[in-house]
Formats: C-alpha cells, sequence, structure tokens
C-alpha cells in the first residue's frame, strides 16, 4: 500500500476479468521514446533534444483522438495518428534526414515500449487467477506486438479499435465486457488515469487506481491521491497482485 | 511431411503473421466433448451415448451458422448456438435431470476443449518467428478461456465475432489482416478445413493446410488430400513449424 493512503482500501472485489490501460499505465512510454530517439540521433549525427521531442509527441496524442471523437476526423487508428503528429513534429525539430522506412520504424517505437518494472511479475500472478486484457487506445497490431516485444503475458488483446471509438468514451469499456462474457461489474478496470478509471465506473465496472508517479518523467506533474469512488488503489502491479489475492 | 504427399510443397512463403482455425485443427472437440458428457453422465446417473451425442452437437453447428449467415437469425455468438442446440439435444436424447448451472456449465465444455498433442510445442516454435492468433468461429470469451485453460500461446486473439460475420464470409478473413496490420497476402491461414482455406485464399491471404484424420473419430472420413492451391501441406504443427522455418 502507499504509504499514508486511508483505511478505505477493503477486500477485493468479486471480479472475473481485468482489463489494463497500456500508456502509462504497464508501459514507461516517455523513457522508451527518448531511448529510441536518442538511438536514431546517433545513428543518424541529428542534434534534438529528444526529451521536448518525446513530450511533444504524447502531447499531440489526446488532442488527435479528440478529433476522431468529436467527429472531426472519420476513424483512425493510433498508428495513423501518431503518425500525423510525427510528421508535424519533423517539421518542427527540422529534422530532416529521415528516410521513410526510418520514420515508420521512428513511428513503431510505440510497438516497442519498455514495461514498468513491475509489471510483467505483476500481471504473471495475476494471470493466474483471473483473465487479463489490454483495454488500451492503441491498436491491435500495436498492442500485439508491444506484448511480443516485452514478454507481456495478456490472454486476450482488447483495443477501442475493436469498437471504432476512443476511451473515454462509454462504449469501448461496455465493448470489453461483453467480448469477454461477464458482466460490467464482474471486470476491473486497472489504470493510472482518473478520467479513464471515471468513466469505466459509470459504465459498471469495478476500478483500481495504479498512479504512475514517473510517468511524465521526474519533474513531471501526476494526480496520485487516493479517491473513494474507486475500488481498489495499488502501489504497482504486485501491490494490486496482493491485494486482488493473486 | 505426409507420407505419399507430392513435392510442389516448396519454401515457405515470407508472412508476418499465422492465424488458425480452431475446432478440429487446433483442438479434439470429438474427445474432449465425449469426455465430459461421461463425466456428467457418471456424476448425475445418465444413461446417454455421449459419442452420438458429441457428433450431433457439432453437426448442429454448421446449420446454426448458416442461419446467421444468411440473415435468417441476427448476429448470435457460438456460445449462444450452442445452448440453442443443446437444449434441442437435451430433448431428443431424454436427459431431465440438469439444473441450469449444470447446463451452461455443460455448455462451456467448448471452452475446455484439449489440444491435438503436437499443437501446444507447435504453436511455441511458431511463436518465435511469427505473430500467431486465432481466426475461428468461436466467440473471443470461448477462445480466451480455452486458451488459459490449455496453455494455447497466442500472441492475440481474433475472432469472427469482431467482425460480425462468420466463416467463410470474406469479411472475417480481411477484417484478420486489417486487425494485424498486415496486407492479407503477408496472413497465413491455417486450417484443417478446405472450405474455411479456399475462402481465405479468395481474400488474398496465404494458406496451409493440416488435416486432421482423428478429427471426427477413429471411423470418421476426413478429406486429406493434398491440393496444389495451398501454400503448405503439413502433417501436424511441429512439422509446420519446420516447414516454415521456426
Amino acid at each position: 500500500m502507499l504509504a499514508g493512503w486511508p483505511a478505505f482500501l477493503a477486500a477485493a472485489p468479486d471480479v472475473g476479468a481485468l482489463v489494463f490501460d497500456v500508456f502509462g499505465t504497464v508501459v514507461d512510454w516517455r523513457s522508451s521514446l527518448i531511448r529510441e530517439g536518442e538511438q536514431l540521433g546517433k545513428s543518424k549525427g541529428l542534434r534534438v533534444d529528444w526529451v521536448k521531442f518525446a513530450d511533444a509527441w504524447r502531447a499531440g496524442y489526446g488532442p488527435a483522438m479528440n478529433r476522431v471523437r468529436q467527429g472531426e476526423l472519420p476513424w483512425t487508428r493510433i498508428d495513423a495518428l501518431h503518425r500525423m503528429i510525427l510528421d508535424r513534429l519533423i517539421e518542427e525539430f527540422r529534422i530532416s534526414a529521415l528516410s521513410e522506412a526510418e520514420k515508420d520504424h521512428l513511428n513503431r517505437a510505440w510497438h516497442r515500449l519498455t514495461p514498468w518494472p513491475d509489471a510483467v511479475s505483476g500481471l504473471t500472478r495475476l494471470k493466474k487467477r483471473f483473465v487479463i486484457a489490454t483495454l488500451s487506445n492503441g491498436n491491435v497490431s500495436l498492442l500485439t506486438n508491444m506484448a511480443k516485444h516485452a514478454g507481456l503475458p495478456w490472454d486476450c488483446i482488447l483495443s477501442a479499435e475493436l469498437a471504432k471509438r476512443y476511451k473515454p468514451d462509454r462504449e469501448v469499456y461496455l465493448m470489453a465486457a461483453g467480448l469477454l462474457g461477464l458482466a460490467p461489474g464482474r471486470v476491473m478496470m486497472v489504470a493510472a488515469h482518473k478520467q479513464d478509471l471515471r468513466a469505466a465506473r459509470e459504465a459498471g465496472l469495478k476500478t483500481a487506481f495504479v498512479p504512475r508517479p514517473l510517468e511524465f518523467g521526474p519533474q513531471g506533474t501526476v494526480d496520485a491521491t487516493p479517491d473513494a469512488a474507486f475500488d481498489v488503489h495499488a502501489g504497482d502491479f504486485r501491490d494490486l497482485a496482493d491485494k486482488m489475492g493473486a
């Protein structure tokens, strides 16, 4: 348990499946993107501030999804949204030396993100007791490739792509419960982001809050305060496994 | 290689993902259903010919799906089709002693089918080189539970349910390639059934034929003759791994 967290964290709810937000909750997108950028910069002799680049890439993601959610863009998978943002950043950061194949490889850095240190071991324990699945705005192939690359032991890849709606749209959460053959109340959403959990809760799912204080880097700010609206609070995935009796 | 198979079985095609038919191709539905029936019969003191029962249950499956394919029934997942057939068979075989919970448990025997002896080891080898996914008419929760029960190491669960169309409808094969982020020609359909492979081929997928001579039991008849239209012929999944260089 996180030090100082209150005592409303009671017995584990009776659920059959846990579904996980991925970017930020399971994988450390920021360190991974910075590392990939630095490697590319070294090999191509680029002078780019890859920390700023990574943060700008991620910052473009919410607004791009909102354009889809508001109907301004037709359904567009994350790979294509990431690429739209990347093409803009390549101009803004004045990166001129990349071939199409190199741009595509860089765009797929999102398929190669590294898990938080507790993620694989925590998921492996949780998998023994529950069905564990992704429930991410990442597209199916991105999540599948990431799992293969990082050894994430998912039972099933679920994605906003299957509903052609992005979280926090209600349909995404209900789709997940439907595909898992469970009532919404027997599915638990696990996320580091309160907005995701609040929408899951409104759709009838159980919720587990696992804040990731380093998601936006050592200087980043993260809302890690507990909230009595959520069913479980955990410090990481091993703590979540403990709390869920797995 | 199957004895006597011709020499048109050439080099492995360049594919990124293998998608698998499941009932009959990966799992031995018939032995599994007979075994579950016999266990239930023993515990409940039922006198039922479980071999006939299993064959009748499977025989009802194609016609039930065709009712959906032809629009006579709205989209209905396999769990519900299996249950419709089961309810009819319970009457025909004059089985009176089952509670609703026992009927539901029996219906979920399809979630607990046992793999052919070569399946897990062959898939484990193939997974090292390719993305491996189901592409079954079984629903997502059935396939997810089956994988968990049987230790099938899928990277991704793909199902006709995601297209709300049943194989051999073309949309199912194209959906799989789309979700995997691959051109149809870089996806290989693996099946024990020629109808499935022919439809996959027409949709542009590569094909691997793995006949399962015992699918319908020792007395059953199976078309295991090779066909030059398919890209690969294999005797089992270990042979398939050999032929695909995995």
